[in-house]
């Protein structure tokens, strides 16, 4: 293993950019927003590689100039490079991978920035050649906008991006992805892939769902009513919106794949929800400001961390 | 009915203030925001009289300055007052109307800023004097603050208050509760005691249970991961939270005071949340691309309306 070990460090030691030939699949405004950070800090990528199959997308990123070479075939644009970032919806991991697994070199650090860890792991592993190291992540941060015009250079400063590498990885791999996300001004956590699906269940997924749950729910009532209710939005309902302003594709991959989490989550939630309602019905006052209580305390904590 | 129609017009007409004498019962934080408009406009009550008998809160507003005449007791504060206005939680509604009730002056007007409005005609109509109006009222308007001191005269600029007068009720008596909450820079709209029931349990009741109810799922979650929770709270948790931290007296008994309406929409809610959990379960891409599309088509509204 001495080879791709010495290549997964080289270029991080060596002075130059952190990656010789850096290619960034999926030009969403994940991807686009990272190709925007090299272009601007020149440190990243000696030659950075953007390849998107959408129609348009590759004529638009090579208009928009935030690439050196512009690929809309898969396979050819990860050949020779020493980095590959896998931005494109979780659902088509699998068969990106088959398409360019044959092409990676040995040494190449693979990462993504998919939502869900676990179903990454399962996708790419098996896949893996021999000497290339991969490295997930998953960058907390995001608009209610997408496409190569969304991204922007400064989209992950101030935010997390956690690494969820199976054990084992090359700590020299961690470190270059480690490096290519402190260069974009985000803070770095490392988990395993399970811990990290459950916690963006709770802290992103469900809020997903319901966010869209309750939008159907107030679509379905009388017309009268649904006027009244975009009416008096401000009165809470808009909290819940807010996020539901989200990109289709990514967030029905993100359902279909963190299931096992997502419905667990889903499941807790619903028997405290149904906790509640029966307190209401049955006139249970204590059980009712209990509730209210562990919610003021919750948002008190976000508060004293500076995340309210 | 000629006497109290034409003391329910009378102040209004005659180009004095709108109430001879005006008292406010309870100075939360709206009562106490409605006595602060009062005083700097000074067209609204010749007299202001506040009255709240929570510990402290008469001193405190006398220390303030926000009213004519500070009462601990109420069956003392209302009388010879030409206009009442009830600003405590809905729960106290029926013992006070009972304090209150031998004591109001024909022609008084008789509101209150209550959030459930059934319950408010419930509890106040059959102890209703011959000649006394009442115009129930429901400000739309709060901040995540209580008490006397988290009153400011701003507060309901630009928000809806909804009237739900009963049918029959004095065209004048009417119009001079219009005339107070214009007079503090609302946007008034008048329906049913049942349709605002049902548009405010859609539109906030149930958004503040979804709220109070995941932060209490996260709650119960293993330590490690409540703080990881709070950590990535940005990703959709927070703006969840923000309506959570809520005066506990005050949600208790809208809960408890608007049962069949927040318990049906909580039905409905749960119904979709569940179809959207089956849908993941079984992978049913189709169904889970509609639930998003809806979303975004509510948010879209939302954002036309400038109510985003």
């Amino acid at each position: 293993m001495a080879e791709p070990e010495a290549a997964a460090n080289g270029a991080a030691e060596g002075g130059g950019p952190l990656f010789r030939r850096l290619c960034i699949i999926g030009l969403g405004l994940i991807g686009s927003s990272i190709a925007r950070v090299a272009k601007e800090r020149g440190d990243i990528a000696g030659t950075l590689v953007a390849c998107d199959t959408g129609p348009g997308v590759a004529a638009r990123v090579a208009e928009l100039g935030i690439a050196d070479v512009v690929e809309t075939d898969a396979a050819k644009a990860v050949l020779d490079c020493d980095g590959v970032i896998l931005c494109v919806p979780v659902g088509g991991f699998a068969q990106l991978m088959a398409e360019i697994a044959p092409h990676l070199s040995p040494g190449t650090v693979l990462t993504d920035t998919g939502s869900t860890k676990g179903s990454v792991l399962r996708d790419l592993l098996p896949l893996l050649p021999e000497g290339v190291h991969l490295v997930p992540g998953h960058p907390m941060a995001g608009t209610e906008y997408s496409g190569p015009d969304a991204g922007f250079a400064t989209l992950f400063e101030g935010r997390y991006v956690i690494l969820t590498p199976p054990p084992g990885t090359d700590p020299g791999a961690v470190e270059r992805v480690t490096e290519l996300w402190r260069s974009s001004g985000a803070m770095l956590e490392t988990m395993d892939a399970t811990t990290h699906d459950k916690v963006v269940a709770i802290v992103s997924h469900l809020p997903h769902l319901i966010a869209f749950t309750i939008c159907s729910t107030a679509d379905d009532l009388a017309q009268e009513t649904q006027e009244q209710v975009l009416k008096f939005a401000a009165s809470g309902f808009r909290d819940f919106t807010r996020i539901a302003a989200s990109d289709v594709n990514m967030w029905r991959d993100i359902f279909l794949n963190n299931r096992p989490a997502l419905l667990e989550m889903l499941a807790r939630f619903s028997e405290d929800a149904q906790a509640l309602g029966r307190a209401v019905r049955w006139g249970q006052a204590d059980f009712i400001e209990d509730r209210i209580h562990r919610g003021q305390k919750v948002r008190r904590s976000l508060i004293a961390l500076n995340q309210a």
